[in-house]
């Protein structure tokens, strides 16, 4: 679809979150698509798992996007989904490829919301692609379980703080759960949760250096729980860590069923964001320091610094091989 | 209602598509109402056809849409409802006809959608005018029958095509109804598909011409068959005839009812839009000559020429008419 | 327009931020024409005040509403109008009246946007129409005099709430302006931001009281400052008063002009909004009392209940004044 202004912040970069909701919105289609293919329980393809996705180049406004999606891995109960955005300016015809994605969906039953239904297999070409797709299933596994753990934070107000530190930038918005946000089953799509997610992280970075940002990356996001139709979500951000050209963002999203549920608030998703600040030109800007003040926060800044090394010398290990390849 | 930056392209034209949408929900809001007049079951109209429409001048961001609709004819279970756009700039004052439309609805009950209620009749002023309308009300049901038989084509991808064949301009975008695209009785709204061709229909004539693109009219369009929440529409458009300085463009609406459903994927509506290029005054540009390659191709041209000529031979005929009157 | 799945409250009652939006909007299309009706410099109509609104009936969805507009008085710099709303059922044709509304409008220069423009005077079909105007535009011109000092609070964030306190319930969201949500002159039409102020002031209310809710009436809203597009505002919400059967909460608008702009955030408007809570059959139900704790709070509930008692006893007034009629 054509990107609209409303798509684009005011430098006319559209939204990380308008990408990764186009990007989810494909990853459901094909899924429910396959989980319905062989006769058998009706039932919508639910996201459990986004992998770390790269921001490869800006998308403008008036660039079509280009979404296309394939099932590259089925386990008994998960399905795991690629897909590719491309931008196209139909004007002077130039394609560029803004993301690859993976996505990982749990058909769920229609007339059970709480039942997850079996996954027909797909053929695979060659042997090793089945391998390849077990192992990644594998890791994914482990690391959703990992992540179930460490929830439990929350993110404080800070009255009158300075520039630059964790309270000067940190935001969070609240979003009445509409019907149009929501599956056939009611629940909200993962896009939508990770739309509003960049937006608020959007937010956090701006505040920190006051020029214009873009969503560099997301880290691996996971969704434990599914979130109802008339519930009041929160999403707070907080920046963890910047490097000389990057910030990263914290995100958390709370759900509070509270029209006629007897349950408590409790935290839906949690994921970590990556900006950059870009010149007029397009060009990265140095960003002003995090300025840590609690010991949580210089904990967080270290965790995240680790993070940020990993990525690195994972990206130039990439890079050297395809030099020698 | 004021035109909004998301309603137009980057030239600031608005979208025929938004024009179309409005034109439909008053057309909707007046023959529902109608059918509901006399004590009986109660009803919601649904678009059955529009018939050719012209967009005579185009309408900026900022100016006001007015629309205004009237029931001209009724038939014992189908009304016939005109509608009138005048674009208003409210800063100067200055009015515009920007469309005049002929829609189609038939009442379905609301307490079974498959049964079509009786219309109450209309009051005419003059005699003539129910015979008129008799005789619009007979011509556009064989029209509707024919055009029931011809969609059985699909649009196959082109590899690496050439500019200016029909793959190289041939696009396609996929659609999840969700509940604001629907109506009461759970369907999707005529408008809400009518915009979604025209952007289809508008991404095909930029990637043909890479200039800046404008609605300048739709033939008639009969809606089949209905669409229901919760299935995936595909939209597909295809480039058929090139004038000198008009594209004419088919696009087939395919629906997907894929989840609880055993259905197989249907036709449910096509239609040509015609667009033309505009240089940044606003004057039509000449548009590159439409490569055709295949024999359908060729076919297809020749039937889109045959179309061009008769619509410019009415329009000679009706210009004559008027200078003598 | 008809009224759709997400203007509703899961109760099916249309927001009453819906409707502040579409009132809004015809009035700042009647304005607008009008101030440029006579050759002069052109200009667009900005919100300066709002009248203090009751939401007679609700609204639901499927309705179609009915907006007019009217201008009842010109100052030199100054358009009063008068705007109603009625609901229509299309399957009954049942139509009640839903808002009558009074707005005050600005008319600025499209070239200096600081610049207020001369309003063409209206003619009165009586001079007492004319002396009328002048009293209620007197009458306002002093409340917002008043209104620009009281604006200072921020509501601070509290920690492990008590049910049924201030804390408990208190709400903000932030949201980035966008081009959708602009004027031609790219700042914020007050119709947007008295629909965000509904959404967090309709988030107290069920927030307290877990129930379904709908807006019962606004007071009046002065609009002192306008709101770029670019700029992330919060809105924040709390809850003021409770009697048996209503809640008052109060929102206060800051504008944080954060990209780009040497300037702090800032005070953009301020309100009390009135909630009811509703059974399922419609019926007004009990509302938790509100426990105040503060010294603070225990004033601003004594505020609210003058208030309350003072509306009540002008609706007593009023409805002795029809009898005696």
């Amino acid at each position: 679809r054509i990107m609209r202004p409303d798509d684009a912040n005011i430098a006319g970069n559209v939204h990380g979150g308008t990408i990764l909701k186009m990007i989810e919105e494909a990853g459901a289609i094909i899924s429910t698509r396959h989980c319905n293919s062989q006769s058998g329980e009706p039932c919508v393809a639910a996201l459990a798992r986004v992998e770390r996705t790269d921001f490869l180049s800006p998308m403008c406004i008036g660039e079509v996007a280009n979404v296309s999606a394939e099932i590259t891995y089925t386990s008994r109960h998960s399905v795991e989904v690629q897909v590719n955005v491309m931008s196209e300016n139909i004007l002077t015809g130039a394609k560029k490829v803004t993301n690859k994605a993976t996505l990982w969906y749990v058909p769920l039953s229609l007339k059970n919301v709480n039942k997850v239904v079996e996954v027909p297999p797909i053929q695979y070409a060659r042997k090793e692609q089945e391998d390849e797709g077990k192992k990644r299933y594998e890791e994914q596994k482990l690391d959703r379980l990992e992540t179930k753990q460490r929830n439990g934070d929350v993110i404080l107000p800070v009255i009158n703080p300075e520039p630059h530190t964790v309270g000067y930038s940190q935001s969070s918005l609240i979003h009445l759960v509409g019907p149009s946000d929501c599956t056939l089953l009611g629940f909200v799509h993962g896009g939508v949760t990770m739309k509003l997610m960049d937006e608020v992280a959007g937010i956090v970075a701006a505040r920190h250096c006051k020029t214009n940002i873009v969503t560099a990356s997301v880290d691996a996001i996971n969704f434990h729980e599914k979130i109802k139709k008339g519930c009041v979500i929160t999403v707070s951000g907080r920046m963890t860590f910047t490097s000389n050209k990057s910030m990263e963002i914290e995100v958390f999203v709370d759900a509070d069923p509270f029209v006629d549920e007897p349950r408590e608030r409790y935290r839906a998703v949690s994921a970590f964001f990556t900006y950059v600040s870009l010149s007029k030109e397009g060009k990265p800007l140095p960003v002003p320091q995090l300025l840590t003040e609690t010991e949580d926060e210089k904990r967080r800044f270290e965790e995240g610094k680790g993070r940020y090394l990993q990525t690195k010398a994972k990206r130039q290990a990439q890079m050297q091989q395809s030099a020698q390849q």
